[in-house]
This record gives structure tokens, sequence and C-alpha cells, in this order.
């Protein structure tokens, strides 16, 4: 059995000196801390117990180095109660959604339950630096880590957006899974192209049993940045580097997930991000300028597409599958500028005659593709295949989907593609 | 009709000037310029001349800004004639083998042709600096842009090498497209392992139509690795910045082509290089040990091996498709730590129970694969899913079709996938 996330030793030493989840206390180890006990999560060892501190970070403590523990107050809110931010009205309102995700999980800490639900004042209590600096509203839209979302939830958040765009709101988070966070971005950057307020995406990668957690300095910089920066589109926003100090504030087409397990996971690809928030300071890039479009959603996605990363000795048999499957087109990561064996040139040839959209990107992920460089990127452009440019082949992807599903035929879907809708073409 | 790769204005310039490729010219321009003329290659402009200078650099230069040219001397060598190369015997004996590619192409500057043909002295000559430091030996093997290689390729490339396993060369080149020059050095890292020499794969990633190419400065860095190095194994020799100064000699399993145009393209994904060849030095990381394995020759691959990307909305289908046409295993790029969406478990149940192996590895490229950390990843363990560290996609697709092709059955290729036989797995 488990409680708030504790078991076996972790839970008996609680238990034994009568210390609950939201306790403050002051440890006595290598070090003296004091800070509120956390509650752990699902499938953590059983050898430590959680502090937060007053700096905002969480430390695991060792169980067999604790000398002293001693409780200086009880747990402030009890479980099940509700907490009572008073929101300062003055402050500018802000939405945060939740869909999911190591952060939204993370943040309930009251109540200890791993399930992702955050409220308004769940949220407000576990970073009381929020409500210095926005008046906060919180809506939960679904919870599911982020490896299982699919277009449809893609539209489901940019529905719920939509609703939001003439809001007295000036800007929303959305707390989301950072392990399809860029998909989710592109495909919001598309179907909201031009959305009126700045919408960011927060993630956080650090489970709570490591010593600092990004989602607080994530969502404090997320919201500093809706209040302060006066942009508008659509951001993720994560750790520029490995210091709590500075979050890069990156535009959605051009941001990928370049880390398994690092906080600075994320980085806008070819360049720096659009922005950086500092602890005093928000600067923006000098070269990135939010496009300036009418507001106008397309919320409609088909999935009937196909990332193929090309390899010496892929079965061009793929794209026969491709064919026969439905699908109506193929991204392809290509090799270098954006070429593909000479193995595959009739299987993508039949894929043309079909009516299939065929798009080139590469599978260098930085740089240009560029066909017209090499016999063998020349063959590919005459077989019908549209360069990408430097879109990334996630983004890519993405916006397939979605231009096919706004488009009436493959001639505009094509037109769509070429058109930089929402900077997923740079220089 | 065109000479020398040159054509039309270029060409016209040339006839009028009574100037051959290989003349000795200075010209006047912006600037003054002192060098032997080059030739073009295919499909380039018709507007620039290109001269290398005698700092080896090679620049365009524009036929509307020539001011005067001046012939100083005649062409060293004439069309057709052997070079004549004085070999001091007293340096070591290298190999180079070309395989095609912009490097082997674009070293003919003599003849003029496009075709990667490419002999000793020919290569002599165009890299004088080559000889300074080596006896070198050159074989053309085939002339394929490395888009177009397959894993037959590597098979060929391999026996070669292996021939000259217990030779009197103490290292070898293969000159490389970069298109494809990562699969390849890790096709050769794992039929090769233990290889007694040091084999160096270079390459270059600027035509002669640019300010400065890197195929002489990687091919001179190269050669001062395999003679002062004393290491062995399998590398990647490439620029590691913008200077020509500093050459990266990367270990095979762990580079990665990054950039689809600059020359320092390839990186060693997740830390440095195993060595960085400076114009005086070659310095070792600290952290680099080239693994002392018995030479264990064994070149065989299955392509029956199917690389997937995992994203939201990719169709299931994916894998009974791999199924149906054969495959003996996937390689799954998934999200994060190692996960793919619930939509695709009974698919991947599917393949299991029919015997495939596979694998996963993460799209974020750096980074540990971990699916012991959440739900998502156990799930996929309990189907049977082989977790792979922090092997890159590419490298795990290479190594997947050579333990499929080298082991009795499912067991003996899952114990080879997990086994570190050439660095694929680091810390």
């Amino acid at each position: 059995m488990s409680q708030f996330g504790y078991r076996g030793k972790g839970l008996e030493f609680l238990t034994n000196n009568k210390i609950e989840v939201g306790s403050q206390v002051k440890i006595h180890a290598d070090l003296v801390y004091s800070g509120v006990i956390m509650p752990r999560y699902e499938h953590s060892d059983d050898q430590h117990i959680v502090l937060k501190l007053k700096n905002g970070y969480n430390i695991g403590l060792d169980l067999d180095k604790i000398k002293e523990i001693v409780i200086e107050a009880s747990p402030a809110i009890k479980k099940g109660s509700t907490y009572n931010a008073q929101p300062d009205q003055r402050l500018p309102k802000i939405l945060l959604l939740s869909t999911g995700g190591t952060i939204a999980s993370r943040i309930d800490y009251r109540t200890g339950a791993v399930t992702p639900a955050l409220t308004a004042s769940e949220l407000n209590a576990s970073v009381p630096e929020l409500a210095k600096i926005a008046n906060i509203d919180a809506e939960v839209l679904f919870s599911e880590y982020s490896e299982n979302l699919l277009p449809e939830h893609w539209i489901k958040i940019a529905e719920k957006l939509d609703s939001y765009a003439r809001s007295d709101y000036i800007g929303i988070i959305v707390a989301h899974g950072t392990d399809t966070m860029q998909y989710t971005a592109s495909a919001l950057a598309f179907s909201l192209s031009g959305f009126p307020k700045p919408i960011v995406l927060v993630g956080s990668q650090r489970s709570s049993d490591r010593p600092s957690s990004d989602a607080a300095s994530n969502l404090i910089a997320a919201t500093r940045f809706l209040v302060n920066s006066h942009s508008s589109g659509i951001f993720v926003a994560m750790h520029n580097n490995s210091s709590d100090e500075e979050i890069a504030c990156n535009w959605a087409t051009r941001v990928r997930k370049n880390h398994t397990s690092r906080r600075d996971a994320f980085k806008t690809v070819g360049g720096p991000p659009a922005y950086i928030i500092k602890s005093e300071t928000i600067e923006k890039d000098k070269l990135f300028e939010v496009p300036q479009r009418e507001y106008n959603p397309r919320i409609k996605f088909d999935n009937r597409v196909l990332l193929i990363k090309y390899y010496p000795g892929l079965n061009p048999k793929i794209i026969d599958y491709a064919i026969d499957s439905g699908c109506r087109g193929i991204i392809i990561e290509g090799t270098g500028l954006g070429h593909v064996g000479k193995t595959m040139y009739q299987a993508i040839e039949n894929a043309r005659k079909k009516g299939l959209f065929i798009g080139m990107t590469s599978q260098c992920i930085d740089g240009m593709v560029r066909m017209t460089v090499y016999d063998s990127g020349r063959d590919l452009l005459n077989l019908g295949v549209v360069p990408l440019g430097n879109m990334l082949p996630e983004t890519a992807l993405v916006k397939t989907m979605w231009a096919l599903a706004n488009s009436k035929n493959s001639e505009e879907a094509t037109s769509l593609m070429n058109e930089n809708i929402a900077l997923e073409f740079s220089d």
C-alpha cells in the first residue's frame, strides 16, 4: 500500500514520525533543510522523502542520511479542502488549460493523487508566485500523457482555445506532456494561425524525485511572458539551459525535443529561441517577428499521412503500403539536402500518379532542403516531390495533415504547403 | 558543350584568354588573386571560374568582376598524363579507398571529369600536402553518391577493408558521400569490430563552386590521424566547426549528420568527438577509449528491418505491413524516453508473437531511452520491446540488420543487440 505516493520504508518513516504530506518540517541530514513534505509519484523508490524548499526547489532526501526531523507546522491545507487563494483583481487574467503530462500531475502535491486533475486553487497553492503575477483560472481539458495524444486531441485543444480567442484572458498556458508537445504546438500554430493572444505550451522534464523540478520555473516564466511580452501566437516555454533563471520561449513550428531527459531538451532548430525569459527581463531575439495574420481558425486534420525516414536498404514497398492504406500524403525525411536512393523512384512515381502529396524534409534536422544541387534531388523534383525548405520533419507532417484537411483538392493542399503560414519556413 | 565542367560564358572566357584548366594565373578583380584554374562540376553556373589559391582554398570568381587575367604558367600536368609523384618510401603507407560522393568527384580537378575515378597520382596532385605525410595508394571501389548506397555496398566496402586487415597499410581512408556516411560507418563498426588499424571515412560538404572546399582539409587531417594517432577502429573525419584548422574525428556509431550543408554537419551526439585534429596536434577526448576486441569480421546484413518514427496519428497498420512484408525486425524512434501511443500496442504485440525483434530508440536523438520511468514505457517492455539506451536510431537500424544476419535465432539476435559491440552504447 502507498499513501501520497509513499510506500515501504518511506511511508513507515513518515508514519513513525507522525508527519503528513504538506507538513512544514526541519530536517537535519548532511545539512539542515526547512520545507514542506511533498508527495511522491507512482513507482518512485521508497528510500527518499521529497521536500519543497523555500526557494521553490524540490529535493529528495535519503532516509538513511536523516538524523532528525522536527515538525514546524501541520499541513496548511487538509486533504480535499479548498485553498483560499485571494486573487488580486487588478492583475491581468490568464487561463491555464491542462491536458495532462508530468507537469499537471506533479503540481498537485497537496492531495497526493497521481491523477493530473488541476484546479485554480491547487495551482496557486503549489506555485504561489503565480498569484502575484496574474489572476489564473485553470481548466482541465483532459488528462493524458502526451504520447497518447492524437490529432483528435489537437482538435479539442484548438477548439477550446478558439472559444477563448475573444475572452478577457490576456493569454493562455497549455500544460502538456513533453513527448509530443512539439507536434501539438505545430498543430495549434496552423489551425489557429493569427490567434490574437499569446498561447504558451508548458511542460516539465523532471519528476518530483529529482532535486529540482522545472514545472514551477517554466510556469512562472510562461505567466510572466503572457503578462509582459505583448506577443501573440503559439510558443513552447521550457528551460533554455541548466539554470532555472533562463526559460526559452520557442516559436511553435521551429522547436524540437532534442534530449530525452534534460530540462533544456527543447531547442529552436537553426537559431535562437524567439524570447528568453530571465528573472528580471524578457529578451526578444532581434530577428524574430510574430507573423501578422488575420485570425483564421481552420481546425481540421486528416491523419492519413505517412512519415517515412529514408535509409539504405529501405524497402520501396513502404510507399505501396501508403497508397494501399489510403494515405493522402507522405512526408519523407530524406538524407542530406533532400535525397532518397534510386530504388525508391518508381514507387514515388506511382504514389504521385495516385495523387498523393509527397513532401521532402531532411533527417539532418538542421539546414535547408535544396533539391537542385545534385542529380538525385532534381530527379525527385521531376517526380513531383515538393521540397520543404527548412521546415522540420515533424512540423511538415502536422502541416500536411492540416493542409489536406483544409483544402478542396491536391493542388490547393500543395499550395497551402508552400505558403508560409506560421514561420514554418524561415531564413 | 562543356570542357572541364566549364560551359557557356565561362568556357568562352577561358577559350578567349587561351587559359587551360591547371594553368597558373594572376587575376585582377576586387583584389588580386594568384592560383591554379580548377575545373567546374556538372550543373554549375557559367558565370564563375574557380581558382585554387596558394593557401589551398578554392574561390569562385565572377566573370563580370574580372578586370584582367595573366597566365603565369601552363598546366603542370597535361590531360591524361601521369603525375610523377615521388613517394617518400620512408613514410608510412596508407590506402585511400574511394566509393564516390562529392569528395571523390571533386578531387579529380586535373582531368575535369565528373566521374569520381581517383588514382593515387591524381590524389597526390590535387592535395600535394598528402605526399608529405604518407605514401598513399588509391583504389576506386565504386562511384556512387551515398544516397544510392545499399547494404550490399556496405558488404563490398567491408570485404575490401577486411582484405587489407593484415596488409602493410597503417590505416585506410574511405572517401564517401556524406548523405549516408553515418550508416556506412556503423555498418563497418559492427561488421569489422576489432579491426586492427584505423579506418577513417572522409567526405566533403561543399561543392567546388563555394569559396572553401573541405575536401582537402578533411583528407589531410584524416591522413595525419592515420599516421600519428596509434588508434584503431572506424571513424568519421569532418570539420569540427567553421574553421579549416579543426577537424573532428568522430567514433563511427556515435556520429550523425546534423545539418544539410554546413561543413561541420557531422557531430558526435551527446559528447565531444573522439579526437580533434588541429594543425599541430591530435587531441584525444579524455573519456574516449577504443574498445579492445579481437578482430572478428562478420560481414552480413539482413535489410528486412523497418525503421518507424512514431507520431500522433500514426496508423498502427504500419506494423502489420512490416509483418506482411517479411520484416524480421523493427526499430522504433519513439517519443521522449522511449514511448509510443497506446494505439500501437496491439500491433506491437502481434509483431512480437510473430517473432519480430522490436527495439526502441528516441526521436529526441540525444539522451537515454529509459522505459521504466512511466507506465507507457513499462507497458512496452512488457510487450517485449527492447530498450536501446542511447544508441542512435540510425545506428540501431544498422545494428539490427547486422545482428539478424549474424545470429541463428531471435534470442541470439536480441543478445547481440544488447551487447556493446562498438561503443553504440555509451555513458
